[in-house]
């Protein structure tokens, strides 16, 4: 079984191909280049080191947001263009779920932050429940966009460690550590951000419980309105209140 | 503070460059080409994605060994070459530890498995400290070559929960079910083999050790003499028995 994940959800632009238990190749750029330009030379990058032909893939996971919107709306259509291309499902993996579930196993509870500006984050609580020796992920809190403080309350409520990770922790550092009331840490280098591999794999977990989308169906969740859209509605409503 | 993480040890080929609290890129490939005709073209490719010139990187992190002796070579030589030709410090990363190292903050003792042939595995034991919430990494039993037999002895004294990852796992999966007595798991396809971030991580603690070796004098760490080294010594013995 081989699947194809795809993350361009925020700065970071990666692919990766798993097959079965193991990773087979991935491709990760944190880079102030447009994803339209680096994303699908990437995967033909990997494709010609692997020798992969499509034919073999079985099921394609998109980080499906939230994200960035330009960053979605190019990793969507790079994704629905080769399922349809290829007559292959999708799988429609949460940004933030796809986040959490790099830290394999982390004993404390994991909040990736992103930085959403207008004072919000896109986050959620996962952890990996420990079952006799096995790590279980389990969605704590739902992903959703939220201000910093009702997360950290949420947080703080639980009265359990927690590991912070994601484009958000810089930009919030000093603010977590007024905020936070629990121990806490922040993931390093190599597990803070978006990894097409992980989105991959929680793929794969979908796959075998059939939660597969087809490409035509698949549109990425932004959790909000663009600001196109909201300002739409506010000079909507500024109109039907004059009216 | 820019590190150039490489692991050839096994069949992976890994380059990653991360530069303090990020990964700038990463390049993953894990299928039978020679590491020869991938290694160096797969950094010119990074480097060309992320704009890298040489003078930015601050120190040369190499999965020194142990590991496929041939691997090793392409690895530790591709490092001293660039070391020696920009004139850079190298970092040298026990592969074991550099296995372990991205299982950041799992709960359990984490314990790499890599074939090494002849009835034996190259491993060690390492943990994830809790801290008050902060995970530091511990070497519990440094990197060696032993039979499996003897490090799931090991394990088993211990009466801790288990992690394993790493090529051996595949190898040893039903050996394993018959002599490991404690609680245990396999890590999954993301990360349960060599990764270049994880090493280039890794590395970065050493620099801020001051843990640094010249280009010059760095050798991989075989742990074991290669076959040629043993038949000959073995040739010798029984020289000197018929002498």
């Amino acid at each position: 079984m081989k699947i194809l994940g795809i993350d361009s959800s925020g700065l970071v632009a990666g692919v990766a191909v798993i097959e079965d238990e193991q990773l087979l190749a991935e491709y990760t750029v944190n880079y102030k280049k447009t994803h339209s330009q680096t994303l699908l030379p990437m995967l033909a990058e990997i494709s010609k080191m692997v020798e992969l032909s499509f034919e073999e893939i079985d099921a394609i996971a998109i980080a499906a947001g939230p994200g960035s919107f330009t960053g979605l709306r190019i990793g969507s259509a790079t994704a629905k263009g080769l399922g349809l291309a290829w007559d292959k499902p999708l799988l429609e993996v949460p940004t933030v779920d796809g986040i959490a579930y790099q830290l394999f196993g982390h004993r404390s509870l994991i909040c990736p932050l992103m930085d959403a500006r207008r004072n919000q984050v896109y986050t959620g609580l996962y952890r990996f429940a420990d079952e006799e020796g096995a790590s279980r992920f389990q969605v704590v809190k739902r992903q959703c966009a939220v201000s910093l403080d009702e997360i950290a309350t949420c947080i703080n409520e639980r009265k359990e460690a927690v590991v912070f990770l994601g484009d958000g922790v810089p930009v919030y550092r000093e603010k977590l550590r007024e905020l936070i009331k629990v121990p806490y840490e922040f993931a390093p280098s190599y597990c803070n951000r978006q990894r097409a591999a992980s989105v991959a794999a929680l793929g794969a977990v979908y796959l075998a419980e059939g939660r597969t989308v087809s490409a035509r169906e698949h549109r990425p969740d932004y959790l909000r309105l663009s600001q196109a859209e909201r300002e739409r509605m506010e000079k909507g409503e500024k109109l039907t209140q004059l009216s």
